[in-house]
């Protein structure tokens, strides 16, 4: 069946303390190489029965309006993939 | 700088239940046209210096071993974009 993947992100200008802590993580463990972590959110969205372009546009609207959050967030891919 | 971007889903065993909030939201909401949705992470780590094979073979372990807990998740994809 086809599925959406559906990537959102945290803005830029948007602190991630989540990430933060994690990039803080990777340098007490010695991975110095490393100079920032930022974590976002990963939607598979399962899709019953064929994708039209009217599919893709709600889905669009869903990643919008239900998945993210558009005072702090960013809807940075949608692709479509098939399982 | 280049970025990787780390991917990190539920195994497909494991109960979702925030995907499973979300896709009865969805339907809720009258989009009836989507079967099921699951939620994991997605990981921005931007790199100091250039990418050599040994930064990608360390990122792989960071995903493995600090980004996802194998237990009940896997790295479904590792890729290199440049910002």
């Amino acid at each position: 069946m086809p599925i959406f993947v559906v990537e959102v992100m945290p803005k830029p200008e948007i602190l991630d303390p989540q990430g933060k802590a994690v990039s803080g993580a990777l340098s007490r463990l010695g991975h110095k190489q490393f100079s920032g972590v930022r974590i976002g959110k990963r939607f598979e969205i399962t899709v019953d029965g064929p994708v039209t372009p009217a599919t893709l546009s709600e889905v669009e609207n869903i990643a919008r309006e239900i998945l993210s959050n558009q005072v702090i967030e960013d809807v940075v891919s949608i692709t479509e993939v098939s399982a």
